[in-house]
């Protein structure tokens, strides 16, 4: 989520304290506008492949959660590690940049430039960049009262980066190995590496066909900061009330002994899914549809009421657990 | 610079092996080009006010090297060293940002969007992107024989920015100490931080109103790597042949001393000026404008000659010492 800067030359969004990306209104041609968004991170996964697919999808997620479905130019963002040696930094860096072009690719669209330094960690991530008419962006400020809240992804990312470290601890491993298996732990794992590598680009068309009025995507600032954000921007006085939380399968018993947040929406997501505010009357549809093109399910997890501009899980909200086969 | 990457999207420009920016056409708006530069790197001199200022500069000067004078948007990338304590994380990371953001206001923009994470090394960098014509872009590839080279900023920068640690060690600064005085290594240090600050804007500007045929700048891979990348695009079987170089007075000691390699245009630029190529004819007058507009000296340093596209500096260049007031 980018910090929208304010100026006068954003008349038109200027009201939006928080967006996505940033849009810009180019002056000498009508109608259009300049959408751009940049991230970069460290490495969350061991695979590099997988590594450069993620920082792709997460980078153009930002795009997505504005309706924008397509991208002119990507650039990347790479830092190659000095804690490894030539050898290890020759194959790291190929498989890298490998991923994140092949998944720039099935997203329609090409690397074409960015920079390298070397750092103490590896470093990847990427610049997004669309040229588009103002009906191509949905701007996260149109919410009603009354519209359902779909969720994309399930959430719980950061605890299945995290388990094989976890696990690698014998006196934690102990406490959980009670509660689940190894072969759990290895499905949650793979279940969160799809999840991340996976592109929210059917669901932002879907947006445009099942008419959203609001979204983002759920990334470091987890579901419930995300959330605050949307809230935040809408027009109408109206707050997020969330009842429902999708959690990757297996994750729960490593959140109850480190304290994550999960259940409290306040674990970190990376390259999360889209969390999109929609008619109540057409969101079956938009979740039927995505399960048809994508193969994979979403959730209504929560509304749209009035009042202030707050977002918030209700007690004992409902939880659904997942795992992709 | 950067890496051109092939693609079918860009039969104008697949011939030039490598540019400064991307280049790409917008395809549904007819003579429009998305023209896209990204780089990042770590501080080179202490006031992060500075620093901010170079990297603003630095990253906008792959615009102006391909005759891009406007900027749409400019993204910052922004990494808090971890070295730091909290308070000095916090000051030297708002000098930053108001340096980068102070040098895009001047040039006429805005930064409205960007990333920071923590990171061992603080990291400062950008992107800088235009929507623009044809005709506001000067593709480094039509560089005639007979054409005279520009240069618009002294070379040595990188050992300005080494001078003070260089002077540290008690053993070189005696063998330094009966060539320079601390005074005159302070001019020097001045001199080059305000050549990486200054930007290459006035003198892209002049590269249309002097109908210059190719130009680059010169930054990482110093004098004689972009010389090469430049005679490496051109259309014309030509060479570059290099017979001045404009040095930063007080350098030439230390690069005796250190082997930077300066007088044979290897030592390493950041922020360095414009390498243009013009009719011999047409540079004087683009000198005299520079100087008028700006205030600055620039020189011409070589020339395009028939033969192999490769860049050489003739035996005992003339070498011009500079000082800025």
């Amino acid at each position: 989520m980018t910090k929208q800067v304010q100026s006068e030359d954003l008349p038109t969004f200027n009201m939006i304290p928080v967006m996505d990306c940033c849009v810009i209104p180019l002056k000498d041609i009508p109608n259009r506008y300049l959408v751009q968004t940049t991230d970069f991170f460290y490495p969350s996964v061991d695979d590099p492949y997988k590594q450069g697919q993620i920082a792709c999808a997460n980078t153009l997620s930002d795009l997505y959660a504005m309706g924008v479905t397509g991208c002119d130019n990507m650039l990347m963002l790479l830092g190659v590690s000095l804690q490894m040696n030539l050898k290890q930094q020759d194959s790291s860096t190929i498989q890298l940049i490998k991923g994140f072009n092949d998944t720039a690719n099935k997203a329609g669209t090409y690397v074409r430039g960015g920079q390298t330094v070397f750092n103490p960690w590896t470093l990847i991530g990427g610049v997004a960049t669309r040229v588009c008419k103002r009906e191509e962006i949905i701007l996260p400020e149109n919410a009603k009262a009354g519209d359902v809240l779909i969720l994309t992804k399930p959430l719980g990312i950061q605890i299945t980066t995290n388990m094989k470290k976890i696990m690698g601890n014998k006196a934690i491993w102990k406490m959980l190995s009670n509660k689940v298996t190894k072969e759990a732990v290895d499905k949650a794992i793979e279940t969160g590496v799809r999840s991340m590598t996976r592109l929210n680009l059917d669901a932002a068309k879907l947006m445009h066909k099942y008419d959203a009025h609001a979204a983002t995507d759920i990334t470091g600032f987890g579901l419930m900061g995300h959330s605050q954000n949307l809230a935040v921007c809408q027009t109408e006085k109206i707050g997020i009330k969330i009842h429902t939380l999708p959690i990757i399968k297996h994750t729960l018993p490593f959140d109850k002994l480190m304290f994550y947040g999960l259940t409290k929406g306040k674990a970190k997501e990376t390259s999360g899914g889209l969390l999109i505010s929609i008619n109540p009357n057409k969101a079956q549809n938009f979740i039927d549809d995505l399960k048809k093109t994508e193969g994979y399910d979403s959730w209504i997890i929560g509304e749209f009421v009035k009042g202030e501009r707050k977002a918030q899980i209700i007690k004992d909200p409902k939880i659904v657990e997942v795992l992709y086969d």
